[in-house]
């Protein structure tokens, strides 16, 4: 067995952290015993059938189980797929079929949907009952010795945002070196979730978001003790926080938005956070603080894996409002990791802090297309880097701001106005709730952006305004940034994932008044 | 190109960290001047016909051209070759003839040395006005673009302390790998040399050591400055740490012995040092202390690379005493590094803090074999694992003292005594400047242990049984390691690398006191 693979980092740990483990459902299973039941599951599946290359769906929360099926797949050189239940049950089994799951493992809450999934994958297994006796016969599987640091280990889906969820082939070596380069980033930066080899982790990351960021490796591999939540809401998510005396924790900002609205008081010990996904408000940073809660952020996504976290950039020293604009605004590339910033001809632009364009990025870990898709892998794959889609801005100390979408932008002529940027700048000014920069879109005159305000105070528009002249002159933003009309809505519109629904917004903009609501 | 190959460090270093770069007799070159240079070298020397596969043998201390060499020629996928100038000629032609060195550069010092190699190595180029002119002419080289990670890096050769050198290939992500996993320890870890992002490092082993313990590609990978000493006495050594506000160093103890004496008083900056290669003594340690000097213990070699380095283990509360003994006699294996202690027949030895046996390491860096010898090779190296010719001991804590090299030990039975474990140990007791444990020869009787002492004070040999007995009785050694016999010698037979000369005591001991002396 190479080394560069998923299951050596459980043996390590095993060996070295015997006294570290999985929580799960209040019990505590340390590594060692953690490895014993993998070896054991890996031969009972092994013995249903399931060998290398197979490809085995997974559905199920953040559990102990879900967990230790990362690694018996691992060790057999099977393949898992961590489905996304939160899709719909169309998109759910457009992945089961472009992932071509032979196996279907499914937790005691989704037996319906695995029911609905019969048709498309007959094998299936409940993680209850039958799971523990698959586990309950046999020796221990000896480690798939053949196993090569360039076998593939998982297929992880994309959220699909626009258009159907698009895949990700995995290769085990992908996961172990961005699993280290995350670890170590943090070890090694002035960061606010700073890693150190003593944390307790509590992973909000769903698994089917790349393995939960990674945490299931990133955790055994550093000698770290791991928390894992199940399905509970974040209420329970808060009482775990206490009794289990977690430090450090993953989570997108909605989830911790939620989690914050839980917390009466400040919390007795401090909190790590990494978070990422979407734009932190300075809002949200300002409550988390207030809490005892310090926060990184990362940026990555399934088509291409960790790429930055926030941090102090090195050999510089920051004004505390720059340290903590840099650390919720801006992320610095993981170790080896090569990020660029570039126009639409892909010409690489200036790190200046203002020239806006798409992000490119280069890793020893980047997938080398999409799964089964050449045509989405052709645009976005070149040359050995990925097109991520998204608009950022590099900065002269060597950190970038991922400011939105290229889909939600609002292009003026050649250029971009970043949507979330300005939004986050925005809702900085006391009593604005929340905020969508968008497109006045008129084919005679161009599009123009605008902004729509939802506020508990009434909010001139010149205050506005105002407030982002400033920042043009103060070198944050450009001119030609600032909304040239300010719309005012009640409540924002929603998508299901509790994003602003912007699409409904832009429809009904002439509806909107232009004055601020009592 | 690959991204896991060494000329991808100064890539990212000289856009990451472009205010960061290397001293070199008192200049300062940043690292995108670095890599502008290494580009117009490796251009000149693929013009000299140098290309993919060429063997480069380099004489030269730690020079700014040493240094730019370990990256040209990387950049054309040929092979270093850092030739060790403290052999004795008859070995270094013997390291050439066996890397196979198509052509030599040497340093304006080495002139004569290179001289004498004319005949081996015809293609001779002085690292001077004829270098110089080398990079003055032709446009900066175009990378080879098909450098892969698994490609051949460079030879390097162990120092041959008993019987000829030993090479080792090196790939390049071998060299990449465990240059990040050495950071990332020491960035992880609670340990004295801790490394951050913002050191000056002054590397003080040379370059033929495993291209100075990997320093040249460790300092670009995290962005800190270097400093190149070239060829120095230790008092100007002292100098450049003033001047340059060195923060780290890297040294074997005769090295730190030597600059401790230079200080007349502590350092006003702290220094955090690598050290290793033989053991520190605790006395060693305590004078460091007093000058500022923090020192963290690295394992390795050139037959395995980077092993692991003194740290306080995870999850674990130390008395001060306990941390200082675990820092300068223990070391906590790398992330990614298994290492066991086996009995003589291959067996696992219990990490029991007593069982003593061979040192055997696997990691993902590891060399496959010696370069061109089958036959050291099958003796070494066994299922993926070196097996290190040094005796060790387990701890419970996942900790390792490497306590001897199993030729130099003493073997009572099937039983080995750790005679350097000893030695540092019996060294702590106040007025002993020197002690050497060893066997003394009796074929009827078997082998016992004794000690020779160099004192400055007379001390009675109760006095050192006694202090033994103490530490058999608070479990730290065993009662058979304790020496049979007390010799007093008055100054200590040295071997032209300045350690202790056994095979000379072991003849004259019947010729020695066993009392002590006045």
């Amino acid at each position: 067995m190479d080394q560069l693979v998923i299951p050596q980092i459980l043996i390590e740990a095993s060996e070295k952290y015997p006294a570290q483990g999985i929580w799960a459902d209040n019990e505590f299973t340390p590594y060692p015993e953690v490895l014993a039941q993998v070896m054991q599951l890996a031969r009972a599946l092994s013995q249903k059938g399931i060998r290398k290359g197979s490809v085995v769906g997974v559905l199920d929360v953040n559990s102990l189980y879900h967990l230790e099926l990362h690694y018996a797949l691992g060790f057999l050189g099977a393949i898992i797929h961590p489905l996304n239940f939160r899709l719909s049950l169309n998109d759910l089994e457009y992945t089961v079929r472009l992932a071509g799951d032979e196996w279907l493992f499914f937790g005691p809450e989704f037996a319906s949907l695995g029911h609905s999934l019969k048709g498309l994958v007959p094998r299936q297994i409940l993680m209850g009952k039958e799971f523990s006796a698959l586990m309950s016969h046999g020796l221990p599987a000896a480690p798939d010795l053949s196993l090569k640091e360039t076998d593939p280990y998982s297929v992880c889906f994309t959220t699909g945002t626009t258009g159907r969820p698009k895949a990700a082939l995995y290769r085990h070596r992908d996961l172990v070196l961005t699993s280290w380069q995350i670890v170590h980033h943090m070890a090694l930066h002035d960061t606010p979730a700073r890693l150190g080899m003593n944390e307790v982790i509590l992973p909000l990351i769903p698994f089917f978001h790349m393995h939960g960021w990674g945490i299931p490796f990133m955790a055994p591999y550093i000698g770290a003790s791991v928390v894992l939540a199940g399905k509970v809401s974040p209420a329970s998510q808060a009482k775990l926080i206490y009794r289990h005396g977690v430090t450090w924790s993953s989570m997108v900002p909605t989830q911790l938005q939620a989690l914050l609205k839980t917390l009466t008081e400040p919390l007795t010990e401090p909190l790590k956070v990494l978070t990422g996904g979407t734009a932190v408000t300075s809002g949200l940073a300002h409550r988390a603080e207030q809490l005892q809660i310090a926060l990184s952020v990362i940026y990555g996504g399934a088509d291409q894996l960790g790429s930055a976290i926030s941090a102090v950039p090195p050999h510089t020293a920051l004004s505390s409002v720059d340290r903590s604009l840099i650390l919720t605004a801006r992320v610095l590339p993981l170790p080896a990791v090569e990020m660029t910033v570039r126009d639409q001809n892909g010409h690489t632009l200036p790190p200046d802090g203002l020239s806006t364009g798409e992000i490119w990025v280069r890793s020893p870990w980047l997938p080398q297309g999409y799964f089964k898709n050449p045509q989405a892998s052709q645009s976005s794959y070149h040359d050995g880097f990925f097109v991520s889609g998204d608009l950022g801005i590099g900065f002269p100390d060597g950190t970038f701001a991922v400011v939105d979408r290229l889909s939600e932008a609002v292009k003026i002529g050649d250029e971009w106005i970043p949507t979330h940027f300005l939004e986050t700048m925005i809702s900085d000014i006391e009593g604005i709730e929340q905020v969508a920069v968008l497109p006045l879109i008129s084919p005679q005159w161009g599009d123009r952006p605008v902004a729509v305000i939802q506020a508990h105070q009434p909010i001139e528009p010149e205050a506005i305004t105002g407030y982002l002249q400033a920042q043009v002159e103060a070198g944050r933003i450009r001119q030609f940034w600032i909304p040239e009309r300010i719309f005012y809505i009640a409540k924002m519109p929603l998508t299901s994932a509790g994003k602003i629904n912007k699409q409904t917004l832009v429809a009904k903009l002439d509806q909107l008044p232009e004055y601020p609501m009592a």
